[in-house]
């Protein structure tokens, strides 16, 4: 088993869906990411918070293990706010809403431990902050994965192409995949951002699942059938959070483990849709975990 | 090794893609249907044409054996035609006109022998004609399946809860199965179907691939990653064609069977896609079936 470390956000989120309002409750890529892969291994979560962020929501994320030595409170400072709503179409959010507040001086600073970290994701944030992290780890970690989204790949292209160049996967939505590749066909598009620098795409589909492209081909895992999908918020961060919790738990990169990951991916954001903010994830039992991936395994079995 | 019926339109279909246009080439989902199956088994096509059908498309079925025995050609008469065209996004196509001709008088005449196939594909007609082919059936054929859409589902909803009593399977769009339903989820949608008579209900979900709800459980299967996507014109019947072809040859009803035999729908329907009409189609050979089933295996495989 080997650690983990994640650099991101740590959000308040009001979320607007067809089944409910959650007003200012936790969220963040970083806060998703790390309370997912906590069940799989240690991580440690690098970010900012104000000075009006509950410590509430930091002993959640302590309680699970997740090391916050690197949680940056900033004395006076916001906490990054986010406002959005979904429609019956949960695949898209419509921001409402954002307060970058302390995030808009974020910049990462990694204790000496957390430069030693052997697996790394660089949830999204400005491609230029990704940078920074890889330049900063002391050895060039096992794995580096990272997230990106629209408004870089519109907004900084040439830094986001520069850090793709140091990383093996990438995790993106369809369309951002479509955008970044400048490329309308999706399996055209992932064959270029592997041509990119990435070994690994990992193209998120929201409820159709996700496809992943290395260099030993495709795998395509659906979503699991939900009979209600209350909050998709964090599907992707979580997904992300399984994946690389699961590979750093079994410190292995060979094609089964990764498959499997990306399946325990899948299982974490099943979870985290089905309740707003973590409070899905907050009464997870490990068991549980293990139910699902079988069930998950049962989906998709062709017989031989 | 059975036999199997298919009950269809067969066309003279104009479609406009963003890689191309074809005009007046062969269509329907009859001919798309028993094209596909005749790769699996004996398959016997009832449907209607008029004098102005080419002799040519006719022996194009006749040289796969399919049957045509019950391909009724009204003299005078003008074959059915249809017009559409499909953006990028190539899930859903745009009807620009619709010429019924001989198909607005069609009432489907079983003969003797057609009356006692163990294997029934009811294609995407009115429910009432669908109805109608069920109670000619001589003894009740060891598996029904039905394709609807949107037309009768709102224009003749009675007459389709009808004959989907009377029915195993069904296969049905995604934003379809909502319809019927009336329920947004997709995952409740499919059981509701499941409660107004078939046994299982087969999503088809574009590019996303399919499915399947049983009272086994789910089956989820994605669509093969392909590179160029010329037409999605017949997907969707190939891939029935594939699914009640394969089942029909394995005379076979088993889970495991079924499993399998939406895989099979899925690799006729990602090589009916790869080019307009059944020009793919009419260049397939055996092995690359059994070649693009492999890989499809190797596409979903989660090892243990």
């Amino acid at each position: 088993m080997a650690d983990l470390l994640v650099v991101g956000s740590v959000a308040l989120d009001t979320v607007q869906t067809p089944f409910g309002r959650a007003q200012e409750v936790l969220g963040g890529s970083g806060t998703y990411f790390s309370y997912a892969a906590s069940f799989y291994t240690r991580v440690r979560l690098v970010a900012a918070v104000g000075s009006d962020f509950p410590a509430d929501h930091e002993r959640f994320l302590s309680d699970r293990g997740v090391d916050l030595g690197g949680l940056m409170r900033e004395a006076g400072g916001r906490t990054f706010r986010w406002t959005g709503e979904y429609g019956y179409d949960l695949n898209e959010a419509r921001t409402l809403d954002t307060q970058l507040n302390v995030l808009a001086d974020f910049r990462p600073r990694l204790g000496e431990e957390a430069r030693r970290t052997p697996f790394l994701f660089l949830a999204n944030i400005d491609p230029e902050l990704q940078l920074d992290v890889v330049r900063q780890m002391a050895e060039r970690p096992r794995l580096i994965a990272l997230d990106t989204m629209n408004f870089w790949i519109q907004g900084k292209r040439e830094a986001l192409l520069r850090v793709l160049r140091e990383v093996d996967v990438v995790t993106i939505n369809e369309g951002e995949a479509r955008q970044l590749a400048q490329e309308p066909n999706l399996i055209k598009a992932a064959r270029r951002i592997v041509d990119m620098g990435p070994s690994t795409v990992l193209v998120k589909r929201g409820e159709y699942g996700a496809l992943m492209l290395t260099d030993k081909g495709f795998f395509v895992v659906p979503a699991y059938p939900l009979d209600s999908v209350y909050d998709p918020t964090g599907a992707g961060d979580t997904f992300a959070g399984g994946f690389m919790g699961y590979i750093a738990a079994q410190d292995a990169l060979d094609a089964a483990t990764v498959r499997r990951a990306v399946v325990h991916g899948s299982v974490m954001a099943s979870f985290t849709v089905e309740d707003f903010s973590l409070q899905r994830l907050a009464r997870l039992k490990s068991p549980e975990i293990t139910e699902r991936y079988a069930a998950f395994h049962e989906l998709i079995r062709l017989p031989g």
